[in-house]
Order: structure tokens, then sequence, then C-alpha cells
């Protein structure tokens, strides 16, 4: 359990990826308070200095003693090495927020959205897990509709962008991109086929079912999240060529009626959630305008009369902030809030 | 009617444009009869020659006389020059073949995609309609479900290439993206919206219930083409920055229970339908692959156990051929047959 400190030794673990850069800079903004910001990555990354608070701090990598004196570990290195890591921070007295897929469906393990399950917290045991970036748009939204309604199936496809697999993805995206305007030939090296002027049904590895890990992700952590292993999700994920956001099409079916003006008034008083949905005058969110913001945005809120009680939703949010930086340092900020 | 004979003087209106185009090249790939190809446009397009068969064929403007001694023209030249031409071209004994929404809902035209309801050619009365792109590749792959285990309920949200707007379109996502690589200023004409690098949950204008006029022609002319209007459709269209072929990921629900395998070996053996399925070999069809073929590929095929009998599926088809010129063909093709 955290101690109640005025400052706190705050460490980010995978610093120079995309996520984790993304958390330095919220630490930062969000005025976190840090009492010393430590840095961890691989070796390839040894010598680097990354700026906070108009300091540099020296990019260590890890060993047995990395944690000692630590209090807050902000993981995003990868599922593997948060099997082997987390539970070294934790005995050494440190609590560790993973961003990783690693501890998420672990029974001991809270896996937290701020806005949706704060409660949960009390129950962990040095490891909270941070969801997957296209379930935590998604919970944010359902929850006030499950509140009031309850949520009984969500038909859900994503066209997930580039930077959801990180800075080597992004590079990808932007070379073929050149490549293919200067006719030469493209290399393919983060994604199986082309991303560029493409889209891809394949979001991380298939599973026996026929779905990707990516869908079941969406499927499970809601259940665990939303607390209700009745909910239905349903799931098509898509990596479009797009580099920073998430958008999503929801179709939500709800045992309570809702109309479509009642879902935006709930929408619109949901914390963490914008309401931006007004079609007559082309209003709806898209990628590059919510890029760099931390609410889910939500639009072309309508309802769907193919069932009883149907709503089409389009939301949009920034997967590298919302999606995992920004919801980590939540979820700090709560934990502090509680110590 | 068309009357039987040799060859057919044919004729495309609209042939400058992204459609137009492909039609012209459609018929002479697919050795379309032609006893004489006419080529209408705009009076920007005048003076300028398509090739057809090693022969140049020059472009001319569409008078009231034009049409006389044609006997199938090809429509693709927008809603607004269809409802003005098209009848006074059937009044000189010409068939038309509309590719605008012009006609589509009319209840004395047919409207027709050739592997689903070719029996409703029988009652044209001069005017044929060609469905929507995003309705045609749907219904090509619904049919055969249908006719076996009865589709109630369908869920799509659609990836759609800018070809589908036209060749200015596709310009502007090129320009678009070859400003942003240089660091320069954007221009959007075409879209309200950068449609490069970024998705817009936006086709055609925004009707009084919220959906988009694409999406409510998904719905209405799915019923129309399958000739059952207790099919229920709710869709969601989205621009995607690819320059050719329509994505949909498609959740569907039928009366009668199909395994994943079922349907798989159901749309095997379906006209105009390609079965591209085997995620484990990471073989699943994406628009860099399926652009300029002929056929429906469908992918993905996996059960959804969140209802009763459901199937998720994730298909891709050429919106320039089956998606547009290829159909119009077919259906003179097909009328040929008849004659």
């Amino acid at each position: 359990m955290l101690k109640k400190k005025e400052r706190y030794v705050t460490a980010v673990v995978g610093a120079t990826g995309a996520v984790g850069n993304e958390m330095v800079k919220t630490l930062e903004t969000r005025s976190f308070p840090v009492e010393r910001l430590r840095l961890f990555a691989s070796e390839r990354s040894e010598g680097k200095q990354i700026e906070f608070r108009d300091t540099m701090v020296p990019v260590e990598t890890l060993n047995e003693t990395s944690f000692e004196g630590i209090d807050i570990a902000l993981f995003s290195a990868g599922a593997e090495r948060s099997r082997i890591w987390a539970p070294l921070a934790v005995r050494s007295g440190c609590v560790v927020i993973d961003n990783s897929s690693q501890w998420r469906m672990d029974p001991d393990v809270p896996l937290i959205v701020p806005e949706v399950n704060p409660h949960d917290l009390k129950w962990h045991k040095g490891i909270i897990a941070n969801p997957n970036c296209s379930t935590i748009q998604m919970v944010v939204v359902l929850k006030p509709i499950h509140d009031v309604a309850r949520v009984k199936r969500v038909v859900v496809t994503t066209f997930q962008s580039v930077s959801g697999t990180g800075q080597k993805a992004m590079d990808e995206l932007l070379q073929q991109t050149t490549d293919l305007l200067n006719f030469r030939e493209i290399t393919c090296a983060v994604y199986p086929y082309q991303i560029a002027f493409n889209v891809l049904p394949h979001i991380d590895v298939f599973l026996e079912n026929g779905y990707t890990k990516e869908e079941m992700k969406m499927v499970n952590e809601t259940k665990k999240i939303m607390g209700d292993p009745s909910i239905r999700v349903t799931a098509t994920t898509v990596r479009v060529p797009v580099f920073r956001c998430h958008s999503e099409s929801l179709n939500i079916e709800t045992e309570k009626k809702l109309s479509a003006r009642e879902v935006r008034a709930l929408l619109s008083t949901a914390p963490g959630v914008i309401v931006y949905d007004a079609p007559e005058k082309k209003i709806y969110p898209i990628p590059i305008d919510v890029a760099g913001t931390d609410e889910t945005y939500v639009g072309r809120i309508r309802e769907d009369d193919t069932i009883e009680n149907g709503i089409n939703m389009w939301i949009v949010a920034d997967n590298l902030r919302k999606g995992a930086a920004l919801n980590a340092v939540q979820i700090a900020e709560k934990l502090i809030e509680l110590a």
C-alpha cells in the first residue's frame, strides 16, 4: 500500500517508448507530486537522457536493486518485462501501475479506469493493471450508460492508430508513405503487410477461436472493469494508417430504452467524456482533432431501430494519453488520494 | 427491352470520371459485344479521347439526340444528370444502367446485383439501377447465407476508400499526404476535414435521423435487392485514407445457427465470392491485395457467441469494379443473356 507523503519517488519503466515518453510528459503537465524521477529502459537506450521539469534525467537499465526507494513505478515495457520485474518492484515496497497485458486478468490484480472503478483500487496487492487502450475509451463511455440502462451487448469495430503498436510502427507508416510517394519499394518490418494507404483487420496475435488477442481483451477486460460479467462484447479490431488516436464504432444494446437525446445528456456530464455531436454542423470527433487531448470524444449518437433498445455511436480518444499514459498517471493520482 | 443482336452500340455517360474510366476498361477486358462505343462527359472534358480496343474514342457532350441509335448506356455522371438524361435515353430506345442513387429506390426501377437478384431484370422499364458500392459487396455475401439460414440483422461498419468519392478525392488524399510529409499547409476541398492519416465518420450528407445518406442506402438498398424487407441493417460508414477498395466489418444474426465452418463452406461456392480466411497463416483480405480484382473477398469468419446465431466477418471488394463499373457491365451482360 502506498504511504501518504508530500512527494513520491516515481519511476517510468520503458521510458524511451511511445507510451513511456508520454508518461514522462503527463507526470510533468499534470504536476504530479514527483520527489525524484527515475527512468528505466533496455540497454539500447543506455546513455540517453530525457527532459523532465527543466532537468535532464538519465535513462538507467534495470537490476535487482533498482526499485529500492521508489514509491510508484509506471511500467510500459511489454508483458515479458512486467512479468519479471513487477513482482520484484513490489517486494522492494514499490506500487506498480502496469500498462502491459501481463497482469490484467489476474484475479489478484485490479484493472482500473479511474472514472469507472476507482473502488477496485482498495484491494490491490502491489500491482495495478492499466487496461488495453481500446478498452479504456469504450468503458469510459459505457459506464454511465450501464448505470442507468444496463448495457446488455456491444458490437464494436475499431480503427486503431499505429502508435498503439509503438514508435517503430509510427516510423514504418511514415517510411512506407514516403517510399510509395517516391515510387520506391516499401519494407514491412512491424506489420505483416503494408499499412500505408491500407487497413489491416489484425491486431495482436490470432487465437484458437478466430479472434485476435486484442479483440478478446476488449471482451474480457470490459467485464472485469465494469464488474459485470454479464456484459456481452463482440469486437473486430482493425489497424488504420493514422498516427494517433483510436476510433471506435459502437453498437450498444441496453436493457432500458434510451433515446439518442438521453444518451447525449447522460454523457455530457460523464467524467472524462466530451460529447462532440452535431452532424448538421459537421461536428463529430476525428483522430487529428482529438490527438493530444485527455478525454474520450463521442459523436454520431443515434438510435438503432433494428433492435428494441439500440444506440450507435462513434468514439475517439488519444490512445497514448487516455489509452495508456494518462490513465496510468490518473491511477497513481487516485492511489495518492486514497493513501 | 433490349433486342437480341450480335453486337450493341454502347455508351458510357460520365466517361472521364473514376467509375466511367473503369467502365470503359471493363467493357474491353470482358470482351463485351460492343458494336461501337460512344463516350459522353461534361463540357470540361471536350476534346478528350479515351483508348478502347486500340482506337481512340472522342468524348462527346450530351444533347437531345445523343442517344439515338444507342442500345445500352452505362451512366455514371451523378444523380442530377441521371434524373435529366436517363428518361430521355429510354425514350430514344436505349436501356440505361445507372450507377447513381437517382433511381435506386424507385419502385419502377429494378436494383440489380447479378449474383443476387438477376430475376428482377425481367420487370425493368428501360432504367436499371446499379446499387451503392458498399451495399453491393455486402449483399453478394449475405445472399448465400440468407438462402440457407435467413439473415435477421446486420450491424455493419465500413472502411471506405476515397475512390468512392471520385478522382478528385484520390488527388486530394495524394496531395494532402505529400503536403504533410513536406511540412506544408494542407487544403481540404473534397472532404470537410483532412483525410490523410485520418478517418472521417461521414459519407454523403447527414439526414434528420442522424444517419448519413450512405448509411441509409445500405439499410434500404439491401432490403430491395434481397427482396426481403424484414432484413434489418444498421450501418456506420467511415472514410479511410485508402485509395481503392472498401472494407466492411459485418456482424450478422441469422435465424438458423451456422458455424464458422459452415459459413466458410457456403461462401466458398458462392458466385462472386472468394473465401480468403486462414488467420493462422495471416491470410485475410486487405485493400491493397483486392484492388483490381472482380470478387468480394471474405475473411475473419468467426462465430459471435454474444447472440444465439451470430457470425462476424471482414469483407473487401474493389469499389470501382464490383462496387460500380463491373456490376454495371455484369448487369448489361445479364440483359443480353435474357434478350
